[in-house]
């Protein structure tokens, strides 16, 4: 098996069209036969999921991937930490580094903290979300999903539906989507949507039905209700969201063509996506199953990577 | 070694008394000796420890079975979750089972989670506690004690004393303890009985020294002192509950024959018991022992069943 | 390998100084070929991690020396706990003891609180860290390093910077180093001395000049700065502090020879050290890195002694 050209996952905009394909096709591989798609076990190496954020799905399915290769696995979250003794983040990833810890996945509120430490620390690291600017591995996870249902997507039409403005998701797709050669088109409220979203190229609609009738993938964001109860409330109310910009059955049922559904997750019950079209979209689900394969196959690339770091200080 | 007829083990009501018998000659053959009796290592199935409570023997217990049958163990808390960004318990497992998991223990507050969850999602359950309803793997490290103390239980005369109506072990281990054959009386303030006591079978004191008199064991639960703090509590005070009913030295030592105590834990120092008969109880500690071997022996039933998941939705 | 003659780490005090050659022997093993130095693997054994502080490089270095040796690993922190419930720390410890756990290792606030567990529980005990009072394996990592870059510490100069009456790391490090023979000297405030400090048989200065024209190794502690924002604050502001006390470039240029600078972490940025010193001093992260093997030698040989606890009750 070969290896990728980087020894670290920071972002898709960084990510080569080559190593997409190289991580895609292994983790076909690893799908159909988890036996004999990777030639070497990990048990030499010893992994840190450093966590400053909550997440469930992220971090196990690291975790589930990294028990399947036999990693040695560190867990740190920041609530048991002496972050709270006012420690920075460098030197507590350099001290966990220290303890001959090789790889290092990392979440974090700020934008752009794994590429710092990538910077400053002699270790892979791995992007698993930081704040509002990507989170790689969720993207490839979703692009693999498409592809495993459509085949290639070159020219094939995908709606990103909801808060785009928060979602380091809808970013990540964006641009891995576009790197694969499909189409996108984001559909929110403009106060969902970022100032500079005509920079990156996609078309914009504020009407749902204009998004399903267009496409052959309709990729549902959780809005984040947590945000919504505070002054800077972006929506006059989630009803009225679920109204306008929710996808039900109705919309669904719309088309003659085939509707892909897919959401990263949590959902929130019937207000972005109602029950039955959830109950009705199995590639939520894929997708999840997808990503503890696609996260196999990435930290294997990762690991026996040629990249060389004995001799960086 | 043949399987359990079922794929779960929801409660003890629904446990079969030819699974419990399964379920203890596994478990003497474990603590005899655990290397010839489980011919097969379990480290192709993963389990998640889902607990939604805080729980500290019932959750180790697991873990310490588990790692000695060599499973992936995936462990997760409500406190560090997406539950709260409001996803459900069922999208929240159903994606956990997603990532190939095909085992999960649960702890809920609410009776009949277990269940819930075993009717929608595609994995063996296991119910940790789920609210006031039931506890069945304390039950069954229970009986089983009492079972290596005394012989068969036919006949034989359990006491349980304390807190019966907040209480899922009582429950669970009064069903058991009938199944089995034993005959039960509970011993508490009516304040601490539920209306439908006299449904269960059991005998009803609120005189502990005739509980004491009668039975061969006397299993002690926990007061939960944390509820007597509110404006509902169900004690005049502490001090009088242990006056009246608290176990104590004179109280053992007013017998001829021996008796056998237990406690569950965690204890309430010199309330529901003092220390003197704590130290004078070994099977206190002994349960606890039994309580790895009867949850190895439980998953290893359970992992190795005829049940067929695979064509199941 | 032969073994050592204690059962537990319980405080460097405690720790003959064969043991100490014993455990820094096997080290350097490990640290050369960690293959071979370890004629067995450790798989058999179950040890529990139980804290009761929040840590971060003590509970990882554990648990990666741990993993390295194979061990089966209980993590337990009081945060989701029963003893939110009342139980005694002594009930809560022999529970997780019952479940076939051979080895524990804990941190708790009160001093004493390894001592008592070893009196009382039938396990090995290794003190991770007990109140004000010591921190046995930070100690061994310290003069481990102290050792590796100036060979035997006799007559060796070690100054100890900062917060000594706050600091367990200080109290087992002046012992440690006493045993092999250097000698120290202590420089902080008065007030952050403890009233003892003259038993100890250590030269005290308030001066930083003439501690670092003195000593060898500088051994700079972390300022408590969440202890200074109460009322009982130890100094008049960190910023006098960082101007009297802070060991900075200029400080580290005045000696005409080598000054090797630590630090056990976690580091205040510019208020004990600043970033220029720590940059430059090594040895910050070699102690970090000797932690691990330390530990491994250490669990080592507790878990290969011929302590024989079977007959202890």
């Amino acid at each position: 098996m070969s290896c990728l050209a980087t020894a670290h996952l920071l972002s898709i905009q960084s990510l080569s069209l080559a190593a997409v394909h190289k991580i895609f096709d292994l983790t076909t591989a690893i799908l159909q036969d988890s036996g004999s798609a990777l030639p070497q076990k990990l048990q030499h190496i010893a992994i840190a999921n450093i966590f400053f954020e909550n997440s469930t799905r992220t971090k196990l399915a690291f975790e589930v991937a990294e028990k399947n290769l036999g990693m040695k696995i560190l867990n740190f979250s920041a609530q048991s930490s002496s972050l709270k003794k006012g420690e920075t983040l460098l030197d507590t990833v350099k001290n966990i580094v220290a303890m001959q810890i090789q790889m290092v996945v990392l979440r974090h509120a700020d934008p752009g903290a794994a590429y710092f430490l990538s910077q400053h620390v002699n270790a892979h690291i791995i992007n698993a979300g930081d704040g509002t600017h990507e989170h790689p591995t969720q993207a490839l996870q979703d692009a693999y999903t498409m592809h495993s249902y459509l085949g290639n997507l070159r020219h094939k039409h995908i709606a990103i539906l909801g808060d785009i403005v928060h979602s380091r998701v809808a970013l990540s797709n964006i641009f891995l989507l576009q790197k694969l050669g499909a189409k996108v088109m984001v559909c929110s409220p403009y106060t969902l949507l970022p100032f500079h979203i005509h920079h990156l190229g996609v078309k914009v609609t504020t009407n749902i039905q204009e998004a399903i009738d267009w496409c052959h993938v309709a990729y549902v964001l959780r809005i984040q209700k947590e945000r919504q109860q505070e002054s800077d409330s972006h929506l006059p109310s989630l009803r009225e969201y679920q109204l306008y910009f929710g996808l039900d059955k109705d919309l669904v049922k719309s088309r003659k063509k085939k509707l892909w559904v897919m959401h990263p997750g949590p959902i929130n019950p019937n207000v972005e996506i109602t029950d039955y079209v959830v109950e009705n979209s199995p590639a939520i689900l894929t997708q999840v199953r997808h990503g503890v394969a696609i996260r196999m196959a990435l930290l294997y690339l990762l690991a026996t990577s040629s990249a060389d770091y004995t001799s960086k200080k």
